[in-house]
């Protein structure tokens, strides 16, 4: 299959959009096979190894299908940025260690942690099965990819699942002054029978950092609660909460015990680094977080026995109760960003079409 | 012991602050120890079996000596309110179920939540240590307890821990108008060799409901973001957020989502009440909330094996830069208060003192 893609790579500038109109909104239309396409051709092109083309293709299109572009297409070229400043690993074989009947370790030996995850997913899957609760500690990993992204395998298996993963130090902790947090996400997920599982996925602090970015960009001020300059004091200028403060967690303290927990989980615990180690480990080059995550599964089925169809069915009650007085199930957009893309394919911003075909072999661009 | 601090309880009234001018603010100091006699004796006093006279009793002081008031001394006149209202069973003995290798279910039999919590304790940490991760679901507690109480037994046996559970509906979700959600607490702990745990322990709620109450009755309007009227819009009037509207989650639509999660983790996981559930079963009597817990212990030692010294240690820098720039463990102001009380005793309210002695025996009080 991964051959009838390249061969369709190989097929002039993509034009899956006849519109004239849309292409005065500087945009193209692509299907999703056309993304995955896309994005194969520029991993093998910088020479990633087949297991990490798969797994990273696989994680930009899936955010490019439901809708969230920070983690889509756009990726990608953090990716590969990445690899040219020599901060990940083409072509890492991952080591999958057991450590207890219900832990397990994968070291994805530097490069992205898609490669370990797969490796480890079954394995993960049956020591909830057999054992009740089971955790995965990925280590060494450069890691990307929304968090919704690992829980789903394990809600599609009918676990309840946990993830959280530090990043690099631009957070600090509630009534401090310098960045000691990562943005640290935070995702869970639920299964639910014949519907998309219940997942969230939120960085704990107050926003993502390229949302400040985009202001800092704009030259816009940021509102209050996103950041502090460098004496600690409330600050509302994006470049000083970037270059010399420090991002703020949602929620205040209670945020800021999140973050505390997320370095721990998926640092020490298992021996891995936490934010700053990372941020140091990155020197600079603006490359996507190295270190650890860590995953929880269980399976309700082994705490409920004959109970579990039913509970499942009472847990139906809470997401109608929620949506019945209008809140928004956390994937709600997602999800429906997902059935229209499946349908019409994503509408990408040329400019950063016309970025990922400079990537691709010059005979294909 | 216990006879020895029932006969305390038959000296006349505690006279334990000379001071005149001390008691002139109305307040009484007590040892721990004179704290702990005046809870078990009026436990007993109303027909609670020892267990549970002893699981209560130590929570409480536990609270009162942690400088936790609303969950101190206090809470004793809650637990025999909800004793009154005929919705805590006095002698409940709880049942134990293993549901798999990593996985425990203690049924508390309608009774308070620590005499189920105190049998289930040891096969808890037991299956930490042999699997690597556990999980145990308590069931038909009653549960008024601080969430750090129940996390402390685990990081003292060297674990990691989380603990979560529903309350009264009370909450509503992120855009939604009506109350779903408890104040739902969510505490997480990690041990520290020679000191103690890094613990923190928060409601989702963005304030607990007492606050709310404690204005209502001082007349006075609460902050913005605390509730919505009966419409979902803003409400500042704490009575209009008490009886006709719902107060709201922290952090907006992150601490829904983790309200939500805890409904779910604590609630149809394990076969119990969601926080609509428990308010139902209250049928008006203000009664401690009826429902399930969930907690989930890891031993480090399994997942990090010859390393796990040395990541502990590693944990301490993550604390010490905490300290170092100024922010706040989370559990910093309780163990504060824990080693003054150790030493110096408690100060309560004499009101309270009072309404506590009106709970004894009338020949002690």
């Amino acid at each position: 299959m991964n051959d009838r893609i390249a061969q369709q790579q190989h097929s002039p500038p993509h034009t899956p959009e006849p519109d004239r109109a849309r292409r005065a909104n500087d945009t193209v239309r692509l299907s999703l096979q056309e993304v995955h396409a896309l994005v194969t051709c520029a991993l093998r092109q910088h020479g990633f190894s087949e297991p990490h083309v798969n797994g990273v293709a696989d994680t930009l299109v899936a955010g490019e299908r439901d809708g969230c572009a920070s983690h889509g297409l756009y990726r990608l070229l953090g990716c590969i940025g990445t690899l040219k400043a020599g901060k990940v690993s083409r072509d890492a074989v991952p080591e999958l260690h057991e450590m207890a009947p219900a832990l397990l370790r994968a070291d994805a030996g530097g490069g992205f942690s898609q490669v370990a995850y797969r490796m480890a997913l079954p394995r993960l899957i049956g020591k909830a099965r057999a054992q009740g609760i089971a955790a995965l500690g990925i280590n060494r990993c450069v890691h990307f990819s929304a968090l919704w992204a690992d829980i789903e395998p394990l809600t599609d298996a009918g676990l309840v699942a946990l993830a959280c993963t530090p990043s690099h130090a631009w957070v600090t902790p509630a009534g401090g002054s310098k960045p000691l947090f990562g943005t640290n996400p935070l995702a869970f997920g639920w299964p639910r029978p014949r519907q998309p599982a219940f997942i969230f996925d939120f960085a704990t602090s107050a926003v993502a950092r390229g949302e400040i970015e985009l202001h800092r960009r704009a030259g816009k001020p940021i509102p209050e609660g996103w950041g502090i300059d460098a004496d600690g004091k409330p600050c509302t200028d994006a470049a000083t909460v970037l270059d010399h403060g420090a991002m703020l967690t949602f929620g205040g303290h209670k945020g800021a015990a999140l973050a505390a927990m997320i370095e721990l989980l998926a640092g020490p615990l298992i021996a891995d680094m936490t934010s700053v180690d990372s941020l140091a480990f990155d020197a600079g080059t603006r490359s996507s977080p190295m270190g650890g995550e860590l995953i929880i599964a269980i399976d309700p089925a082994r705490f409920l026995g004959e109970q579990c169809e039913a509970e499942l069915a009472r847990a139906e009650t809470l997401f109608e109760a929620m949506v019945g007085q209008g809140a928004r199930l956390p994937s709600q957009r997602r999800y429906q960003a997902r059935e229209s893309s499946l349908r019409h394919g994503v509408r990408i911003p040329r400019s950063l079409y016309d970025d990922i075909n400079a990537l691709l072999p010059r005979d294909m661009a």
